[in-house]
């Protein structure tokens, strides 16, 4: 039996729940008719063929509202964009107007279902990823608690994936230390998957946060597990791979990372641990900068505007003129009026982009040279073009 | 008592025994005055200043015919510019004349006293150095191992230093596969350094060589080391680093290879290893290209004309104009004729340039597009300027 809730909240969850994942035809469905009229649309079917391809087979269901249910009896929420704490920030990269990333699996999540006190924009402001292989050795366990919990003292947040070995090693070093952690699971956070780590992320939900796209209830699965990882990058401000076989999941969330203009570190070890020979290849090969504490990772890491410092890399994510800027900064340097100052409640206001992600656009705005600060407020300070 | 001899190698011995080391102004008077006049004239001091001012210390000695008979009764031998085995191709990056290099102590050496049956030229043609630091763990000692012996079986020369740790490593793990391995000592070839590698130094002498610029008695000294890790850096085709500390005589060596256009490697290890520090800073740094194994030595190692392969190199190196030619290619260039080929013996000939020298320095005139073979011989193809 489901509470009374908000309508648009209901309607959150039953998007999240029969589209499973990012869609941007979903996403630009929302833009134009808001949530509650994009969810009943959906379920008549009356959409777009992008989006009625996406949802037909989970249409008809009508779990949302026991999801919202769960989420309340764990003391969870649904996080949505126009939530104060939804990191809209993070998810810039995925904006990428010449359409780099792929559409189906790289888009920003559509909201976020999450249990613990950790909301999920401040707690992910300064973040790193600590992540690899489940077949970790004494060493790379070694080794992640020092680098995570050197990081959690320093006040990052330990972002992860919950799983067995390096992810297990790096949320337990932050919760040891007192530090904030973050799980990011490819299935329900009401699952405890791996079932050996179910008392590990009920601590990490009582101090920290679990974070899953995906519903109350949904099952790990492979493809889950890949788009998991983009939101692993996308949650921080860089990935550290400890250790990583030949092939490794974590290679995965590297290249998310570096799609997202985040540094990506690795670890290195022995050359005689087949542990370590993921990480040596990303050396190697220029894939990733060789890191061996807390100190190097913070060097990296630790760059104003999530990794976007040097100028290609930003060339990369945003291009160099307005045309190519994501749609979030383009918007609100919309709201600018031709001159004359704006606070940012007001340039949220006249964008219609929540104060938190005008924040994070400014910081984008500011760095290309299109906005800037003086005594009054923010203003435009480039040319029209 | 000396037995009778060459009047040049007698010379070679005086000037190597009072010049202790390279020193472009000995080169000049040489090249002026032929070696028997040279070594005369240091003898009374009738020289240029540059050069009293290196051997007035050392001039009165007469050792040269004792240091001689004491490598004959080694077996062992002097050799010299003229000679077959002199390894001029080697050197040709220290002719560097925009004076990048220091010149005290970073010129050829002026000749080589030799125990061993290989032959300095050939045997270092394919040539790798594994060289680190005196305080190898076990972990380092075992990789040494297994990358120096792998070499070997491959048919690559292991050059290094005859240290304790990874240069002990590197020289046993060559003979274990009866492969050939060089020492290149910072003392006399008749000096056990370090005592406790006098029966290695004496297996190295068996089958391969024990090099050095110094004449025989000549005690280690720290500039001699470092002196001496520039010749090591010479005769290889690239430098591996297995362990080194954060300040290690490694770096010095990577940094000669560096500066002479040979790739720089090196193999990670632990971060809890405080012997692999250095390594991990020349990868973090980029000073070095991170290595697992043999394989990847041979991938860098491997490119034709000595790590010369790449355009940016090259330029360093040689420049792209002839007035920036080294010494040794400019003179065989000069030999050739208006028009029509040439031998390499005719060459030689021709520029006094010993045979094996003209070799090397024809690969220069090639990859710099000054020289080319048809069916007749060597041809000059670019214009005169």
């Amino acid at each position: 039996m489901s509470t009374a809730r908000n309508p648009e909240t209901l309607a959150w969850a039953y998007v999240s729940t029969v589209v499973q994942g990012p869609s941007r035809a979903v996403e630009q469905l929302i833009a134009s008719r808001g949530v509650v009229d994009a969810a009943a649309t959906m379920r008549t079917g009356d959409v777009p063929k992008a989006v009625w391809d996406r949802v037909s087979a989970r249409a008809h269901l009508d779990t949302a509202a026991a999801g919202l249910d769960l989420m309340a009896a764990m003391d969870g929420r649904l996080v949505v964009p126009s939530d104060e704490e939804w990191p809209a920030w993070r998810f810039l990269g995925f904006e990428r107007p010449d359409g780099a990333l792929p559409t189906r699996d790289g888009g920003a999540p559509l909201a976020l279902w999450v249990v613990g006190p950790a909301p999920v924009a401040p707690s992910t402001e300064r973040a790193v990823a600590v992540v690899g292989t489940r077949a970790a050795t004494s060493y790379g366990e070694h080794v992640t608690g020092e680098i995570a919990g050197d990081l959690a003292v320093d006040g990052w947040t330990v972002v992860s994936g919950g799983a067995y070995g390096i992810d297990g090693a790096a949320h337990r070093a932050a919760l040891g230390v007192g530090g904030c952690t973050v799980a990011v699971l490819a299935c329900g956070v009401d699952r405890a998957y791996p079932a050996g780590h179910e008392r590990l992320l009920r601590r990490v939900s009582e101090t920290g946060a679990v974070v899953s796209e995906y519903p109350p209830g949904t099952p790990p699965a492979r493809y889950r597990f890949l788009s998991r990882n983009r939101l692993v990058a996308a949650l921080c401000d860089g990935v550290v791979v400890v250790e990583a076989g030949w092939r490794s999941g974590a290679r995965n969330t590297a290249s998310w990372a570096r799609a997202l203009g985040r540094p990506v570190m690795a670890v290195p070890g022995p050359v005689t641990s087949a542990s370590s020979t993921g990480c040596h290849r990303m050396i190697r090969e220029g894939e990733a900068r060789l890191v061996t504490g807390a100190r190097d990772v913070v060097a990296e890491a630790g760059a104003v505007g999530a990794g976007v410092e040097d100028d290609d890399d930003r060339d990369a994510l945003f291009g160099r003129d307005l045309d190519r800027l994501p749609q979030t900064p383009a918007r609100v340097l919309d709201a600018f009026p031709a001159s004359g100052a704006r606070t940012v409640q007001q340039l949220s206001v006249d964008s219609g982009v929540p104060v938190s992600a005008v924040r994070s656009a400014l910081v984008v705005l500011e760095i290309e040279g299109h906005a800037g600060r003086d005594e009054t407020g923010w203003v435009r300070v480039d040319k029209v073009r």
